[in-house]
C-alpha cells in the first residue's frame, strides 16, 4: 500500500527549498545580503556559459575580465561564490586592483602570469611568475595584479568567496572619474602633470 | 515632574525593534538571510505549540519529524535557531540525512535511541545508544540517524543553528525522484535492480 | 582486484577531519573562537549525559541551570549550538537575565511556565503561560525569565545557537559582588536601603 | 585612440555597486540583515551631522544619547558599524544597558567618566575612571554603565561594530512598561515596596 | 631629508600582517577557525603548483580528486577558499557527495560532464550536461555528482568558500567502514545482499 | 539560611568568561581569529589611554595615525571592533588607502577635512568636506582619503568592524618596496620617471 508512504514523505519534507538557495531575482528588492530570491527555478538558474568565450582583448590593457557574478550570474547569489575569466593578449594586463572584503584564488590556465600582491605593511610584496595549472591565493582586500608574462594568449579563472566581490581597479578609481587632481596629487604623491596625463587619456575630468 | 521624563525616555529608546528580532513574514519577499520582517508583532508569533502532540507514525519510517523551522515558526526568521520534534514508534527509524550547514543537537526525550554520523573521513563512524536525558551532537552537514532501539515509543528533541537547516534524506533523494536510474548506479555503486525496486516503492521514475 | 580502489580511496578522502568538527581541547590554548581541537576523538566526545539527572532545586531560586555548554560539553566547541537543562521546584524561578549574543529556544517537558522578554524599546514585554511541548523563543541578548507558574515541578530545556552563550543574570551582577553601592544606586534607580540588602543576602561587597 | 578604451573600461566594471554598499531605503521591506537598498545615492547618504549638536540633558539622568543608527543615519545599513553621541551633565548618568549581540567602544572627549562592566561570571566588574583620549572596551552583550565623575559637562562617543546594536536599559525595561509586578519581584529579588515606587516614578503599570 | 619620513611611515604601518593573512602551521594547535599562523612567510606560502599534474584515473571510480585545501595548501587557511581538481578517465565518475558547509561552483575545462544536485525538498533534480567553458553552482551541502558524459577525459575544477571545506562521499560513508549492515538497511532501505556486497568491494565490514 | 544560596549561584554561573572575551595573549599562538587569550585579566585590558596624545605629524604627510588595533590594545581581540586617532596639521593628509574587509566610521573632532571615497563602478566618488561633529562611513574594502581643509590643526577618530582592519596605504605600498618598476608601471600606467622619483622619495628599490 503506497499511499500512507506517501503521506509520511510529503510530511519529512515540509521545510522549503529556502535552506537550500535563492537564486537571485534581478528586479526584485536587494537587501545587505544580496538580491531576493525567485520563486520558480529550473537547473539553468544555475548553469552559465558565459565564461566559455575569449574576451575581447582590443583594448588599452589588451585583456578582459569577465565576471559571473550575482549579476551576471544570479544562481550564486546568497552562496558566498563566484567567478570571473581572465584573458590576457601577449603583453596584457589586469591593472592593480582590489577586492572589497573577498579573497581571491587564480587558477591558470594557458600561458603565463606575473602576479602578485602586497600585504598592508607596505613593506612586502609576494609575487611569483605562474605557470599553467598553478594556483595563487589573494587575501582579501589586498592589492594585487597579473600580467602576461609570455609570448602567447593567457587565460585564467578567478574565484571569489564572496557571490558579487567587487572589482576596484586603481587606475580608474584614480583617473576615470571627477575626483579633483588636486585631491589626487595630495592623497597619492603623484606629480599634477602625470594626473592630467591620465585622466585625458582615460576619461577622468576634474 | 514626570513630563521631563518621558522626555528623556523617549529619547533614550529611538532605536527600532529591528536590531531585537524580524519575524518572518511569509508573504512578503524573502532574501539569502531569510524572509522579510512582519510589520506588528506579539508574544504569539514567539511562541508555537506544534511539537506538543505526538507526530504521526504510521508510515514507512514508523516515524514523523515535526519541524519548527522559520515556515512553520516564523518568530525564529533571522535569529539563527530552530528545533524539531522526532517521533519513532517501536521499529521506527528517521533515516540517513544531512542538514546542509547546520549542526544538530539531540536531546532524547523518552526511550532509547541508537544514533550516528559518520565523518568525511569515510573511515569513522560515531554511533551510540542514547537513553532518557541523553544528549549528541551532529556536527554540520555530516550523515547521520536516528533508530528506535527500545521497545517503546520514542521522542526526541533536534534543535539547530539555523532558523531553516533544511533536511536531506538520502533514500528520497535518490529514489523518490525522476534522477535516472543509470546516473544513480554509476554515482552510488548500487545495482540498477535495486534501485529500480526503491524507486517503485518511493515513487520515483526514471 | 581490489588494490587498486585502495588507493584511489585513500586519494579521495585526503582532506582531515578538521572540516567536521573541532573537539574541545579544555587544556589547550583558547582562542575567539573557542576552545583548540583534540586529536584524538571517539563517539564519546559527542554523547553528554549530564542532563539526564534533576538538577537540586534547594537553593534561593528554587530551581537549577545545568549547562552543556564547550566548558562543560567540548564536542559542541566550534559548532555553534549548546542546550541547558532547567529544574524549577514550586515558586521556582529562573531570574532576569541575558545571554550575551545568543539566541534561547526555550522546550517544556513537564509542568508549566511563566516566560517572557523585553524588547530594547523599553515599552513592550512579551510573555505568556507555556504548557508541557510549547516552545519559545528569546531573540540574542535580551532580558528574560522563566517562572514556575504550576502546582508541579517543572523541567525545560533551552537551546542556544553558540557553543558557549554565557549567562549574565542581573541581580548576581548587580549584588554579588564588589560593585559599590552607590554606583547601583545611580544606575538602576534603585534605592540604598534595597541594594544593601540584597548585597547581604547575595554575599556582595562594597 | 579613445573609444576602444571605454570599451574595456566599461567591461571591466561590470558589477554593480551592490558589492560596496547598501544605504537603507526607510520605506522598503526590511529583513534580517537590514533594510533593502535605496537605488540611488549621494555623498549625504554617508554623511551625518545629528551628533554635532550637544544633546539635552535637562532629564532625569542628566544625560542624552544621541545614536547614528541605520534608522537614524540608513548610510551604515549592512556596512556592521554605528556610532552614538553620549552628553552628561554634572551628575549625569548613562544607566545601566546592554546591547544585544554588539561590542561597543567609548571615546572620552570631554570631561571624566566613571565607566565600567560586569562579565558574566557575576564575581567580577570591570570599571575605571576615564580622562579625555581614554577608549575603554564592552564586550557584547554585558551590562554596562557610565557616570559623570568630574565637576563639568562631559562628551563621549560609542562605536559598535553593527549597524542597529539596540539598547536594552534596565530600569526601563523593568519599570516603564506593564511588566507585572509580582514577576519583577521573583526575577530580580527587588522588594515590592521598590517595584512600585520606580513604577510610579517611571510611569510603568501592572 | 629623508629621515622623518621614514619616520612617519614605519608610524603609519603598525599594525601587523595578521590582518591580512594567516598561513597555516600545520604543526600548531588547531581551533575552530583553522590552523594557528605561520610566522615567516614568503610568496610560495601563496602559490601551489599540485594541481598542474593529471591526477590517477586507473582506479574504481576512473576519477580522481586532487584538492588545494588548507591541509595541502595551507596559504588558503583562514581565508575562506580553496579548490580542487577532478579529472574523469572516459567512463569516469566523482560519486555522490556533499561538501558540509561548502557551496561549490565548477568549471568545465575540457570534455562533456552530466553534473547534479537534489535539493532538499527530494522533489527537485537540478541536472545538466555541462560543456568546455560552462560552470555550474552547487549550492552548499547538498547531494551532487559529476559523470564524464564524453568520449574523451575530462578536467575540471572547482571551487569552494571555505579552506578546508570537507568531502563526504555517500558509498564510502556507507561501505567503507564498520556501520553495521542492520543500521545501513534500516537507514536507507537498501537490500542487505546490496549492502554486503558493497561493503565487500570496498572494504567494509560490519 | 545562606550556605545553600551560594551552592546554587555558584552553579548557575558555571559557564567561564570565555563566552564573554578573549583578551589577547601577544606571546601566544594566533589563528584566523585573533590571538589566544590571555589567562588573567584585569580592568586595565579594556581601557587604553595610547590615543590621548597629538601624534606627531612632522612628516612627509603632516598626519599621524595612532591605531589602536589588537596589536596595541588586546582588549578588543576577537570583539570585531577597533579605532584610530587621526592628527593632521595643516595641509596634512592620509594618503588613499584601503583597509581589506572592514568598514570605518570617521567622527571629526577638530577642524575640517575634505574626506571621500570611491566606489567600486570607478565612475562614482563620493567626497564632502565635513566638520567639527560630523561622521562618514567609508565601506569595507573601498579606497578613502581625508585631508585637512582647514587652517587649524585637525583631530579625528576612526572606528573599525574589526580588532585588526589593517591599513594599505597606496603610494607606500607602490613605491615604499621593491616591486619591480616595470610592473607598477604596466599595471598603474604611471610613467617610468614618475615612478623612480616616487620610488627615491620613498626609499623604494626595483
Amino acid at each position: 500500500m503506497i499511499i500512507p508512504i506517501f503521506f509520511s514523505l510529503s510530511f519529512l519534507v515540509s521545510s522549503t527549498n529556502a535552506a537550500d538557495f535563492c537564486v537571485g531575482d534581478l528586479n526584485g528588492p536587494v537587501g545587505p545580503a544580496g538580491y531576493s530570491c525567485k520563486k520558480t527555478v529550473t537547473v539553468n538558474d544555475f548553469v552559465y556559459s558565459g565564461l566559455a568565450a575569449t574576451g575581447n582583448t582590443s583594448n588599452l590593457i589588451k585583456a578582459a575580465v569577465t565576471p559571473a557574478f550575482s549579476a551576471q550570474f544570479p544562481g550564486v547569489n546568497g552562496l558566498g561564490i563566484s567567478i570571473a575569466r581572465l584573458d590576457l593578449a601577449v603583453g596584457g594586463v589586469i591593472p592593480m586592483h582590489t577586492h572589497p572584503g573577498a579573497s581571491e584564488l587564480i587558477l591558470v590556465m594557458h600561458g603565463t602570469l606575473l602576479a602578485g600582491f602586497m600585504s598592508s605593511d607596505s613593506k612586502s610584496v609576494y609575487s611569483k611568475t605562474l605557470n599553467e595549472g598553478d594556483i595563487m591565493v589573494f587575501p582579501r582586500g589586498l592589492l594585487h595584479f597579473q600580467i602576461n608574462a609570455g609570448k602567447t594568449q593567457s587565460v585564467a579563472f578567478v574565484s571569489f568567496n564572496s557571490a558579487d566581490p567587487g572589482i576596484q581597479i586603481f587606475h580608474l578609481s584614480m583617473f576615470a572619474n571627477d575626483l579633483p587632481t588636486g585631491v589626487i596629487a595630495k592623497t597619492t604623491f603623484l606629480d599634477t602633470a602625470q594626473i592630467k596625463k591620465l585622466k585625458g587619456v582615460l576619461g577622468g575630468t576634474g
